[in-house]
């Protein structure tokens, strides 16, 4: 029944999420608010359509978050929902082999079946919008077990910062038995996992001023303190000879995992010599005494997002800027706290700044790590799903993304989370040429009304 | 008769130099071709009007050469005036207070009488034009007391690529006894200097790959090398903790100078803490065992000019990227060579790359460093011309800039140079709001022709 009704909408699924990948959604930039705003009364216009109550777009400080619900008895369990519309920025524009907001499918090794191109494909809109298509045959062929609500933002890639407000007062609109998030990844398509763990984040903006004004090099070059050239010493300094971070107290609070639990971790296969190909890489690198698992499942991180300062243009010039500038996050582990993190990182970054030039470090978002349970209905109801659907059961694993709104429910609205992801880790999430397999797409759709049964079933 | 032609001729000498300052001729960006050739037609046309003869533009692989002459004796000494129309990008244009090519006069605290605010300014057009205003006034008053030959290039800010071609295969016409150019400083108004040494130049732009495409953080952050993060630390590690540079080989042929030219050097009158407060620095910074002036003009240096890589737009993104960027320049001086230096570089700069980054080292422009005879007839001619019209002796300096063609001039014409420069190091050069003094631009006119007069007396 669930295969059949796919097959028969088959093409509007994916014209509908093609509409939707057209609006350039990019929360960072406010050139692009209306576009936000029309991404959000689109996905709003769709839960309607789908069959939902009591849609509507519920204001915040920032950008809407779309509120929809179906309650067919108060009795049975409820599922919410969580997924966002907004989509990260797609500069660099020239690396992208077609435009990032005109979806195009093209096949690849890795999605032999066609892969749909565009910022937001999979991360976040196309998952998003399984959900509202899964809702859409549940309510369509008689078969939604339990009950549901959806809460789909418009802030995620900037920080989420009105969701932990808008939970918090919105407390009873929002009681549920499990908020369910498919904004992660699975190992392959032969290979489906779940996350049972996320990193946290603490993001930075850091800005080093020398002179008052950009100097002629030659004249002053040597007596007076670069600060691209200080900048990248601070940089630097960051990291030790074995790749440790070096702020005081910055490991602190992580929590070493046990020989048996990393034992666990490393059963999820992993071919390091594909890795290493598919990035075109000759080696990884990261913290001495780790793998790759572990560098990106359980340990944190520090690492540059953007570096700017100087002359940038085309040719040469002899100048010592005033300024140099850098973007730098954090991915922080289970009982590591972005707020705390973030002031460490502060109190360390200005401590290091040689007398000659000045230092400020501007916080951006951050978000906290979880692990959730992976014992639970929910976990076992979403596992229980893909074992169906994909004919394998799905392996538990760490990502080392961050959903900063994870530890966000647990705290707000004291609800645990579901992280049923369909993407891949190589579909070039917040990079040129993002996409999202049509494999992926439909195959979600497939799986979610399987979730919703198996979780009423089990929380009778 | 020399000061009344001036003042005769203020506002005209004036307004010409403003309409040389809006053409926008910046050599390092192609945008801008056409208005390079403009103001190589502007100075023809001035050239002519002052009653140079055989003035054309010189055909090059890049921008032409102007050239000109005024042979009034075969048997007289003749003087080679050199000079460029080109100028420095005006990048970042938000930090200037008027319009880069729309010339503005403010009052400064250094310059109470007024300074024209403009890109080129005073590197070079401000300079260049006081050549060919001094050479009409000349010509109009009959006082032209030998023989003078223009060579106004066009590609001076890019590294004077086609210049050397020009000199090899112009042998015959360049004839000449000295090169007289104006590019370079005084120490203040109230205390003319002449250069007698600069700076040579190693000017190199570096690409280093981590991964094939731009990263999500979250997923990949830990295990893979981030090309900023590793830029910044094979930057980092281009200087010591005593802040000496640490390519092996780069000071091997660097002439250490005895006490008693130390001694010398350091009779020029300095202002540490006037230098620090005109900056906005508590403290100078760079080589130890070595003070400003020394820094800045007998020692080589490292400077990173501009440095880019992943995400440098508002807000934030979680990115790692695939590329990060640098342009780096050295200052080399006497005995060191450009090119020995820049493959010294490269050579370091590759071997320190971690196995999970490659790195690409791209050479721009270079110069080799200079040191001008303070005995010849020429230097001793500018520096009695400066104290007639100063009324104080000027104070051999060494400039920490670059004018690359001066080694070149001695390489392929045979000919020495003189560096009489009017500019001050604090108007700006290659930063925002560069500015030219209007006392500095007249006392230039004024000037030249006594170094006319004198050389002609002195060369007899």
């Amino acid at each position: 029944m669930i295969k059949e009704y796919i097959d028969n909408n088959r093409e509007r699924f994916l014209n509908e999420l093609f509409d939707l990948l057209r609006i350039p959604s990019i929360s960072a930039d406010s050139a692009y608010k209306e576009d936000v705003f029309k991404a959000a009364n689109f996905i709003k216009d769709k839960l309607v359509a789908a069959g939902a109550d009591k849609v509507e777009l519920c204001e915040t400080a920032g950008y809407p978050i779309v509120y929809g619900e179906k309650i067919i008895d108060p009795n049975l369990p409820t599922v919410l929902v969580y997924g966002h519309y907004d989509v990260q920025p797609a500069t660099p524009l020239e690396l992208w082999h077609t435009p990032p907001f005109e979806p195009t499918i093209r096949k690849t090794e890795i999605h032999p079946d066609g892969a749909i191109f565009a910022r937001g494909a999979c991360d976040d809109k196309g998952q998003v919008y399984m959900h509202v298509k899964a809702f859409e045959l549940m309510m369509q062929t008689n078969s939604l077990p339990c009950n549901v609500k959806f809460m789909i933002e418009g802030e995620e890639e900037v920080g989420s910062s009105n969701l932990g407000k808008f939970c918090i007062e919105n407390k009873a609109r929002l009681k549920a038995d499990v908020v369910l998030i498919s904004d992660t990844s699975i190992i392959a398509n032969d290979t489906p996992s779940i996350d049972s763990g996320l990193r946290g984040l603490s993001y930075v903006e850091v800005e080093v001023t020398g002179p008052n004004r950009d100097l002629h090099s030659g004249v002053y070059g040597g007596a007076v303190a670069n600060p691209i050239n200080i900048l990248a010493k601070m940089i630097a300094s960051m990291h030790d000879e074995n790749n440790h971070i070096t702020i005081p107290g910055f490991y602190d609070k992580v929590l070493e995992l046990s020989a048996t639990e990393r034992g666990e971790l490393n059963k999820a296969p992993f071919d390091l010599e594909a890795y290493k190909k598919d990035l075109e890489i000759e080696d990884v690198w990261g913290e001495n005494g780790y793998n790759v698992l572990e560098r990106t499942g359980i340990r944190p991180t520090l690492d540059c997002n953007g570096i700017w300062g100087g002359y940038t243009g085309e040719g040469s010039k002899t100048v010592l800027p005033s300024k140099a500038f850098a973007k730098i996050s954090m991915r922080l582990v289970p009982n590591q706290n972005s707020h705390e993190i973030t002031a460490l990182f502060k109190k360390h970054f200005e401590s290091i700044a040689p007398k000659g030039v000045k230092v400020e470090v501007k916080p951006h978002h951050g978000g906290e790590p979880v692990v959730t349970p992976i014992d639970s209905p929910a976990f076992i109801a979403a596992s229980k799903a893909m074992e169906t659907t994909y004919g394998k059961k799905p392996i538990p694993t760490r990502g080392g993304g961050s959903i900063p709104i994870v530890a966000l429910f647990e705290k707000e609205l004291g609800l645990k989370s579901v992280l049923m992801g369909f993407g891949l880790d190589s579909d070039a999430l917040h990079s040129p040429n993002e996409h999202y397999g049509l494999f992926n797409y439909y195959k979600g759709i497939e799986t979610i009304p399987y979730f919703f049964q198996n979780f009423a079933q089990l929380t009778k």
